[in-house]
């Protein structure tokens, strides 16, 4: 397999094992020194111990899915369907992979709903 | 070159054109049935001539910048730098190409900042 080939199957198994609160598999896919960002809180998590803490801390009965994983070399887009309960939202994840091809960066987004400024309603239709 | 190189190159100069405000090149870049969406507030525009009717009525003193560009066969993500005056947000955009190479399907995302929940302070920094 090739490196973007190998990416791929990394974010996905990321995003399954975590699904099935499986965190030995999900733990065996991440750097020692990985980093994970949030930019919207400006939050940060240093190494995969705190890591795999943080995601096993997490509350709620989340669950993730796949919508579209891009992967090109070692980085990789994963936009993934998110649910809490009856509350559905969509999350932009951004991965860098190491030489090792373990997961070495991991930057997420939790886009939120609002409500679309006036002005354009000439141009577009609402879902 | 190949589709992913095709489609890297096209994805980057869609946020390139937009921040010439060459529309001549972006709308070059564009199918004319393409679909641009906005999860956020449920938004869509379909075609060509309004989106790029959208883009040059946009108010304000924008500016973008490519972060990073995945592209993946006729997939792509892209991470970009938004700045309206002194304020900045990120961006992540997601694309769709025809198979003639053209843009069909945009959806863009664009995160907000937020205050993160109480109970991670122990594993997180601030920056």
């Amino acid at each position: 397999m090739d490196t973007t080939g190998r990416t791929r199957q990394a974010v996905t198994a990321y995003i399954d094992s975590a699904e099935r609160r499986d965190w030995e598999s999900f733990g065996a896919l991440l750097a020692e020194d990985m980093v994970y960002e949030m930019p919207q809180t400006r939050e940060r998590i240093r190494g995969k111990a705190a890591f795999l803490r943080f995601n096993r801390e997490y509350p709620g009965d989340w669950h993730l899915e796949v919508r579209r994983v891009v992967a090109d070399g070692r980085h990789a887009a994963v936009w993934v369907d998110a649910r809490v309960g009856a509350e559905r939202q969509d999350a932009c994840v951004w991965f860098e992979m190491s030489e090792q091809g373990l997961i070495s960066q991991v930057t997420d987004y939790w886009p939120e709903a609002y409500e679309p400024p006036s002005g354009r309603e000439h141009l577009v239709e609402r879902w």
